[in-house]
């Protein structure tokens, strides 16, 4: 019988979000009525703007006619999309990052999973805790860690924690890794990295000859104008970070689908002895396993970058920043302790007396009908804290929070 | 430094389509005005249904609502696109495939590339040869093979040869393989399976524990009605196969993206001596590594099975398959032996006077302005064939003719 990949079988029961689900799921078959507000899942409420809509039916029409209609397009991306990428996200804040460094894709989870096909299995890895679940458990389904021990942590990865005692900083390590996952801003925490942070990140993966993994998909709900959007921004950045970046939050794309990955020419990493640029072996990658984004897609995304596209977005990240700046206001007069959700849509908060990060979410369940997201779902440290999205409506927000404090 | 998977470096030079292109940029570099007519990838070219079109804008309005907006969509496809390939796509050919058994995906090149992740590294695999060349290259960079060797072979991967000798069809092997990769419709020599042979193959899978990756990307296709559309039309396949099916072809979607693939609940696999279901490492995949196909995507797929979409995806279908009938008319007329172009839109013509594939490439290029593939860039066994695709226009098909016959 063929062999299946049994490091499967090592992961834990079930990926945090489709846990969370069936939990809702089982809640409202004995509960029809309970109106329930999600404010669990990281996913965005509001309307997808007009400009992405208009480019998109644009692109439909052209579709239609003999001359207008593309069929497969670069695996890459389309030259017009990553140009505007380069010039908006990289070359206006000073980050020489050109447009064939920029790879288009269906979404962040698929490329920060996905980059493992490039990288060797030998390589010492380091992740926060806690951490967003799809790091760890793509580095366990590919073989790359042992069993996982009763707090949820897999052997042969290390964990950072990040935790209220260090502020939400990841402390750099004094061990030397191959290869960090780092998010900012941060999900699940909502923290961001300083300028001088960054720095020391980048400082120290080129004193080790470390890449980093720069998850920056919550970039656009920065609002301090001191904090870097993109590693990029500090210098060196190039030599030893990837970084991942989505259209999900910022233009509302999590059920549109595009994203993307840049991997700097100048990126190297070794086959034994060998130098190999990493930018090659990822063309060869998404050139073989992908076939590119729709071009009705990718021609939505290319209109975030115009005028109307820009005011449209900006109005959108500050809608949920107000819906953020609620939850932590309200919960923090209710006494709650609320972290994040100042430069990101995340509200990460202390369960009260202690209470256990999943006990907590049944409670908000069973007696405020709100689905929050527990903190341990993300890692050991993560225990005792509770993730809020400021993702939806201002008036199911207002009412979470009435029914939060009241519960 | 960060080590890289060197499995990579085993792949040879270039994946056989940017290869390609690399050919024909610099042949157009030095040749401007050339007038190229593409019959190399098999990319389609004509308009997207109307009824996908309108069925998208539909989807767009809706994502311009509150209301209507959707954001993460299910990780396997939304229950009515999977309800109406289920009921349209299997259950009228009498196949018990449930919705729950299908996985909606951006493309099927993806999931045949991205099945090994849930399978074993022991498994004893063969492929066809001449094969679609994803299979092969996913195979070696997930380090599935050794080295390969001057004829194009890679060392661990066993290749069954398809050529006119055995009328294209891939001899049952006396050896015990856990896994087999085939393609009907064949990409690239336009041959079909038959009931019998399809029965055999199933015999052979079920009496040797085996797992079947059946690519089914071209089975719209099929004019005789004798000739199954899926594998599941075979008694015990679902106990034994896996099937691959694409919109790209059959619909035009190769720029627009969906496919799916069936994994039924009774397939098992083995983790050492423990059975696992395949089902629930796929869902486990996909959950895990992947975000859903986009709504509006979603929604064009769909309208594929209403009426219109039907009598539309007939009508560009019976387009492609006249091209594909004058191709082979034309060329069999010059004195071309060709196979292939009667159920499938590829005719696999032998190259004249024995001529190595790649130099009638260079030949067709230079001296008729056509743009085919060369039939060793599909396998050692595919040396001397060249393929011809019947995705064009009807005019450019009937000039490449012209000027193929006067070379």
């Amino acid at each position: 019988m063929v062999q299946v990949n049994s490091n499967y079988l090592k992961l834990k029961a079930g990926y945090l979000f489709p846990e969370i689900s069936r939990r809702i799921k089982d809640f409202t078959s004995k509960n029809p009525d309970a109106d329930l507000i999600r404010l669990g899942i990281g996913d965005v409420t509001e309307p997808l703007p007009l400009a992405c809509r208009e480019a998109m039916k644009l692109a439909i029409d052209e579709m239609g006619t003999t001359q207008g209609f593309r069929g497969y397009g670069p695996e890459q991306g389309y030259h017009w999309l990553r140009e505007s990428i380069s010039k908006n996200d990289y070359l206006s804040r000073g980050c020489e990052i050109s447009a064939e460094e920029i790879f288009v894709s269906d979404g962040s989870k698929c490329d920060s999973s996905n980059i493992l096909d490039i990288l060797g299995r030998e390589n010492k890895i380091a992740v926060t805790d806690p951490v967003y679940p799809v790091y760890v458990d793509t580095n366990v389904m590919t073989g790359r860690t042992g069993e996982v021990n009763s707090s949820g942590e897999y052997k042969g990865l290390s964990y950072i924690p990040i935790n209220s005692e260090n502020d939400f900083e990841a402390e750099i390590p004094e061990e030397k890794f191959d290869l960090i996952y780092l998010c900012f801003p941060n999900n699940p925490t909502g923290a961001v990295a300083t300028r001088e942070q960054l720095a020391s990140w980048v400082h120290y993966a080129k004193k080790n000859n470390s890449l980093i993994l720069f998850d920056a998909a919550y970039e656009a709900f920065i609002q301090d104008e001191s904090i870097p959007h993109s590693i990029y921004e500090i210098e060196g950045a190039k030599d030893c970070a990837i970084e991942f970046r989505s259209f999900s939050k910022n233009a509302g794309f999590t059920g549109t689908r595009c994203a993307f990955t840049v991997i700097p020419k100048c990126l190297k990493g070794k086959a034994g002895e060998e130098e190999v640029d990493l930018w090659s072996l990822w063309n060869r990658r998404q050139s073989t396993k992908f076939n590119g984004v729709s071009y009705i897609v990718q021609r939505g995304a290319q209109a975030v970058y115009s005028k109307e596209g820009q005011t449209q977005i900006k109005r959108l990240v500050s809608f949920y920043m107000d819906n953020a700046q609620i939850i932590k206001s309200n919960l923090t007069s209710a006494g709650f302790e609320v972290f994040g959700a100042i430069n990101a849509p995340y509200a990460w908060i202390k369960t009260p007396e202690n209470m256990g990060s999943w006990d907590f979410f049944d409670f908000l369940l069973k007696n405020a009908y709100v689905v929050g997201t527990p903190g341990s779902g993300f890692g050991a440290a993560g225990e005792g804290y509770f993730r809020l999205s400021a993702f939806n409506s201002r008036e199911n927000v207002e009412k979470a929070m009435q029914r939060i404090v009241k519960s």
